[in-house]
């Protein structure tokens, strides 16, 4: 994939120069446009060999543009909020909104390659983070993000010219490390390392781009001339309103009347004594559990969805109010703010992961994609097809990271809202729970619980089963679910 | 002050149980009431002795609540990420926004209290601390937060009896700890600091509420109690719509025409050979400034005001073509996000305080407040005028902290800025400057003018002092830029 890349491209600074002044200001024209627009992000990797002039090229390319909508990070050790919750989470953080151009070095592609050169790990862990990468890129892709990926190469012969040069300048010495030549010792590890993972990540949507490290005025015009041209496609695109076209087969239709949402027993029996009894049992077999060492290495995540007047608030409240007030959080999730908006749908959720030892209970969460969004056609089939995956993705990450998932949905019966909802009209105190919207959902009953059975038929894993809760009678569901929680708890912390 | 305290206040369990459904629904209703309005957010500061119940009280608390609309904090060590930001940066990330409720355990009154009891700092410091605590709850307050300050209180008998009675107890012995008993040797010390605080700190807008921490039921009902009164009598003020009214006489209308800014000779010579020639010179000092290794030890924070086509852009871009992308961000100033406008105006400063060893060059800044905000009338009076001890005392922290912080004003006549909106107007890639917003900012220049003037007269202090550059010769004001710029940095890096 480097063949191209040492066949000594250069371009003279006399030539460079009378490139330069248009395609600065073509760049920044484009910048412009696509920070009016607003409708997706720019996000450019950087990576490649030392001494590559990956920095400089990037100084060089911000330097010609609006430094104001350009956000530069550079990754090195995490900081203990980061190493507290999932590899991923100090890249999610550094995603630029729509209409802004990120620029990512030592991205998630430093961490595997380095890590298989130095053989930390075996090559089926970096088959497997290259997979997930693909994954999180599609994703990204899908959500409307442009990514540019740029590798930045060197010859082995002219890393060391490279090199060497630098060191015999009284003002650069500086920029060459005895890591450096440490670096360069293991090139051939290294390049066949990178060769192997830039073939495998290099897809439709974001496929990896090359570039002559050599000679700086070819590297800088190569990347801002591929800078321009990904964006001005990606305008033209924009104006034609292309939609991006659904690549699967719909979902079969339903041929029988049997699901999982009608197959619960809804009313199950719970007697208010035996509830008080239960309760208090269960709160004090919790709390213990979130007391214990062990635990202060985890995160726990709860997740409710369930019909409107479900009883989700209720039960969360008896959890809660199992816990000492310092260590949760409860995430009500309504309309997503306009920060919120310009961001792939998760991340809404991301911004939300707890540390370790903390609880974060989500009131409905980044299932709406699945649920509300597609009955309500917020979003086009081939989102919220591509979300089971995209789901489970980031389900794995978390568990992976070691956080505990519960999640709970809560059955009600079409009669049994209909009580609920007069109820709560009714009740002084309840009257803030009842809406028009939640009027307006009932009648779609019927799609919702297919969705809901699409969802748990394609979300239910081994890492994070769903828990499918019968909550006609208040007092099983709220019983069940902290009964559930204290199982998985348990088993968790024995692991 | 905690004399009430002690007088052995109880409430027996009956007279509890008859008590809380009404106060649980009507805390429920105000909570409810303050979520749909959204004028102004609830800070609980949960302070106290040892064993007096703190967290036990607000568990309950929150247990009868909505958890959602409830957020709850507790301190103790700082991150990394927290270490390196003013000391009040874990704070102001944990505010609550409008219409919810934020309950602050181990807050700031937590460190100074104990730091002085345990004699790491003198008096003299504890009362610098304080004062700049009263500051910070003053401007909290006046920009629309309910401040509820709970102090929980224990005689030492009291003390050792709740220690006593925890240990004997196989189910709460974890509970009193080492620490516990040695906090409770200090009893006296605690207490005597802590009553020299509360004096202290027991302002109009946000008085002190001692709670007797004896008895578990008298403690929930006080507390549950005056906080649903504290929300009604706020929701009735909110409701009678009540202005908070100016308390200072106004600034002193101008007896002259000299000021400030038409002091300026603005027309400064600058050839544009001398220009890149020392255009080179500084870019080079001031990026091997940024690489020394007592850099890194400190955040640099740039702030950009001036006229509308003064050149901020420009000059911008001259400083970030110095350096390294991965070192600094620019943070482009516009409207407020509706995140943002939950919150105190500084708040969304507050979240770009760069880290020890990074830049932040704000593109215009909180100095909005009393610029724009003012002539535009986007907030009252009594709001810009505090603003300016407030703009202080925020620098004040920024630079306590170790920031290096360096203010620009850019001035230009309104001759040079005819020129040049009408220079933007007809090139084609400076179309994107010119709205018809900087058409009607024109008219009002006088108006800015005398803000301006203002502004340096307040807020150019010792610690900030503001830099005021002649920018009708862009090649004049961006070479004053960056030498000004090197100064600063020279000075604070050799202290």
């Amino acid at each position: 994939m480097f063949e191209s890349a040492e066949l000594g491209h250069t371009i003279d600074k006399k030539t460079y120069k009378q490139i330069v002044p248009q395609l600065r200001a073509d760049l920044l024209d484009a910048q412009f446009d696509i920070g009016q627009l607003k409708a997706f992000s720019v996000l450019i990797l950087i990576n490649g060999v030392e001494g590559s002039g990956r920095g400089d090229t990037v100084n060089e390319l911000t330097s010609w543009m609006d430094p104001r909508h350009v956000l530069t990070y550079a990754f090195g050790d995490p900081s203990d909020e980061e190493y507290e919750r999932p590899f991923m989470w100090r890249f999610w953080r550094a995603l630029p909104p729509k209409g802004k151009i990120g620029i990512l070095f030592h991205n998630w592609y430093g961490n595997p390659i380095q890590a298989r050169v130095t053989k930390q790990i075996k090559l089926p862990d970096l088959n497997q983070q290259v997979d997930e990468i693909n994954r999180f890129e599609a994703m990204l892709a899908r959500e409307g993000t442009l990514i540019l990926k740029f590798w930045f190469h060197l010859s082995q012969g002219e890393q060391a010219r490279r090199f060497k040069a630098l060191a015999g300048n009284a003002a650069t010495r500086w920029r060459v490390t005895k890591a450096d030549w440490e670096h360069h010792k293991h090139y051939d590890k290294y390049r066949d390392v990178a060769e192997h993972v830039l073939r495998l990540t290099s897809t439709a949507h974001a496929p990896w781009i090359v570039v002559a490290g050599a000679d700086s005025c070819y590297r800088t015009i190569t990347v801002g001339r591929t800078v321009l041209e990904a964006l001005r496609k990606r305008m033209d695109l924009e104006a034609r309103g292309v939609q991006p076209p659904v690549s699967a087969a719909p979902l079969p239709p339903k041929t029988d009347a049997v699901n999982l949402i009608n197959a619960l027993k809804l009313d199950q029996p719970m007697p208010k004594k035996e509830f008080d009894k239960q309760l208090e049992k269960l709160q004090g077999r919790f709390a213990m559990l979130t007391r214990k060492p062990a635990f202060r290495e985890r995160p726990l995540i709860i997740v409710f969805e369930g019909q409107d007047a479900a009883g989700k608030g209720g039960t969360i409240r008896r959890i809660t109010s199992a816990l000492d007030a310092r260590q949760y959080r409860v995430v009500p999730i309504a309309a997503p703010t306009e920060e919120e908006k310009a961001q792939p749908y998760l991340w809404r959720f991301w911004r939300n992961v707890p540390r370790n030892g903390w609880i974060t209970i989500f009131d409905r969460s980044w299932y709406g994609r699945v649920l509300v969004e597609r009955v309500e056609g917020f979003c086009a089939e081939a989102d919220w097809m591509r979300a089971y995956a995209e789901i489970n993705d980031y389900e794995d990450q978390l568990v992976r990271h070691g956080s505990v998932l519960v999640k709970f949905w809560l059955a009600i019966s079409p009669d049994e809202q209909l009580r609920r909802f007069q109820e709560r009209e009714t009740t002084r105190f309840k009257r803030f729970k009842i809406t028009a919207e939640d009027w307006r959902n009932r009648e779609r009953w019927h799609e919702y619980e297919r969705a809901v059975c699409d969802m748990v038929d394609r979300t239910s894993t081994e890492i994070a089963p769903w828990t499918l809760v019968e909550a006609n009678n208040k007092y099983h569901a709220r019983i069940k679910v902290l009964r559930t929680l204290c199982e998985r708890l348990e088993q968790a912390l024995a692991t």
